[in-house]
């Protein structure tokens, strides 16, 4: 590809702070680009890397950019996977800092993805130029899969950068996802799996009529009660070796009825149910359909449909690799991190059908959150993490 | 009063079918008079009536103009109530007449407020110049007493009216009010009661998170449906000798998220209890509380409050009032009217602090309905049995 002459940065991009801020600055609110993409590619550019910027675009959707470098043509191919798209401002008043600004103060860089995950990304960059710097010979390949499309819809985003990246011949042989995996301290949590997540919606139909003949209507907030009560009547599994139970919460119940003497006609619910291993989206599926059958009987008519869901239950085994990220952050930080699976979801689902792939960043205490921030010094710890990561995934012999 | 001038009525106010659709004809959808009280200010002035037409105001509510007209000055006074008001036309497009017509088709008068309740009242008014042409000499004396503030708030209507009128030295013996109350013919039924109205409001406080963090949300649906199984657990009583067992429904029940991975904060129900002679509002009211404090126990934070209701349970004991009401029904339809407490409050439950009150009037399936209609034959029927009913009153001595 032509690479356009560009002006020379005025940051040391092997400095994770610095790198941390240029990029906070950039305002990458899903679905913009903001420059933030541009930014990375003129660093990787600079250090040799062959930089691509795939767009994916889908109906409905934003066009989304994202970005694929490689440095190397050796397998082993190990990828750092990471986005740079962030959440919105949220209540800006509330902000005591600007939250474009990336400042760096009481020892923190402020702003809009400083922990998710502008500073985990820029950490892993940091010590991946260090590291490469430093081993100029090392054997195989090394590579950044970075989308703009995590924090939105997710359907420009990885999944397709993953596709445009296999369908082009590159096969991954491990994978860290730099989120923000860390409720306090840098020793607390590398992710190895993730729950799996499916949304249903239950309507239970009854019909309307006046409060005062209520033999002339049947109420369906009294069948949706049933329903939901006998949805939660017994756990649905009691947890597996690496996963917490799977877990149903209901988020919404509507009915909108705004007559104190009408019986309303039709209720609706929403759930959404974190699942471990026991469970794939549509044993899951039939498991919750036949616990509304046998509560529904004959005598409460209702709908149940789930949300398409890309989202399983997925675990990366404990192992080797496994092992060698959790001894690096024990080396770095002095205490073992507990090896988990709890959270939401992130785009390690999709990676996980390459190759095995582990989540470690910065405490995410403040993601999405109004003030997010960044310590300087957990900045700096990643950035030792990685490096000590790289050090000896490339002293190794791997198979996949 | 002032009696201006009025121009000859164009059609007979002795013919119900005639007052009704010229009523229809007047859009009096609350709080507007439409021309409908003056019609009936026209009609009772000129047959010797005494007419006052007082507006009554509260702040948040529109001002409402009411009737109140009597002929005779000594007891006993037999008082017909009823209101003009008429509830909105609703979806237009699905009318198949003008619902301000009056049409007379296939046997039947359109419109709105057909059967709810200008059909009745203008029965009432044609059987009563008529029994007053045939008897100018009858003891004692009839009252209209009419709103136009049944359909709305019911602030500025017949509560006002009953008290502006005892303080004017009225004093009423015994009411029949021109309700709607036969579901299909004009034999089915008197009301000689109504049960009472209790509306409460529950919300239930939890603590918002995500679905991935179980542990650290509490979810007020789940506490919610807990509140409301253990409300719809045991009847609230079997019912006693005129009143169906009290019933509560949940009218709404909303949360109103549409994150569908985030476990809400509140979660809010309204509920309304048709109530029977077993319980006041104050002590059903405590025993609606009793059964959620010992559901929550410790585990659901929850508030209630009851909406302050003047809805409360009421019968008028059947008795030789009632009894000359339903004679008076059965001679002209050839059956006997049910003696029932069904169905919503009227303004009976303001009237019945006042005097003995009974509730008779057209077939009501179509009230507030498109396409609201009356039987002629029905008008003429109710038209005979008022008449029949007050030539039966004013000839036997009275007890309150
Ligand atoms: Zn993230
Ligand atoms: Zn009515």
């Amino acid at each position: 590809m032509d690479t356009p002459a560009r002006p020379p940065l005025n940051f040391d991009p092997l400095d994770p702070v610095a790198l941390t801020q240029a990029l906070i600055r950039c305002p990458s609110v899903t679905p913009h680009e903001g420059g933030a993409l541009a930014l990375l590619d003129h660093v990787l550019s600079a250090h040799g890397y062959v930089v691509e910027r795939p767009v994916f675009s889908a109906p409905g959707t934003a066009d989304v950019e994202n970005l694929y470098a490689r440095i190397g043509t050796q397998a082993p191919l190990f990828v750092i996977a990471g986005h740079t798209d962030v959440v919105p401002v949220g209540d800006t008043a509330a902000w005591t800092r600007d939250p474009f600004g990336g400042a760096l103060e009481e020892g923190m860089v402020h702003g809009r993805g400083a922990c998710d995950m502008k500073g985990g990304l820029s950490a892993m960059v940091a010590a991946v130029l260090r590291f490469r710097r430093e081993n100029p010979d090392a054997p195989g390949s090394i590579a950044f899969l970075v989308t703009g499309d995590e924090e939105g819809p997710a359907v420009n985003g990885t999944v397709k950068l993953l596709d445009w990246a296999h369908g082009r011949g590159e096969r991954f042989d491990h994978c860290l996802l730099g989120e923000p995996t860390n409720p306090a301290t840098m020793s607390d949590m590398i992710k190895i799996g993730r729950r799996g997540s499916l949304t249903g919606r239950l309507t239970v139909n009854g019909k309307q009529g006046h409060v005062g003949y209520p033999h002339l209507a049947d109420n369906p907030i009294r069948g949706m009660v049933r329903l939901l009560a006998a949805l939660d009547a017994t756990p649905l599994d009691a947890g597996t070796q690496h996963f917490d139970p799977s877990n149903l919460e209901v988020t919404t119940l509507d009915v909108g009825n705004p007559a104190t003497n009408v019986v309303p006609a039709q209720a609706k619910a929403v759930f959404n149910i974190r699942f471990n291993d026991v469970w794939t989206p549509e044993t899951l599926a039939a498991e919750i359909e036949r616990r509304l059958r046998e509560a529904a009987g004959n005598a409460v008519r209702y709908e149940i449909s789930f949300e398409p869901t890309n989202a399983v239950a997925f675990l990366t085994q404990p192992g080797p690799f496994v092992a060698m990220v959790a001894d690096a952050v024990e080396v770095e930080t002095g205490q073992r991190p507990a090896l988990s699976t709890t959270g939401g979801t992130s785009d390690a689902r999709f990676i996980k059908s390459y190759c095995p792939v582990v989540e470690y960043g910065p405490v995410g205490k403040t993601m999405h959150q109004v003030n997010e921030s960044v310590a300087v010094a957990d900045l700096l710890a990643l950035e030792r993490i990685t490096h000590r990561l790289l050090t000896a995934y490339f002293a190794v012999q791997h198979e996949t």
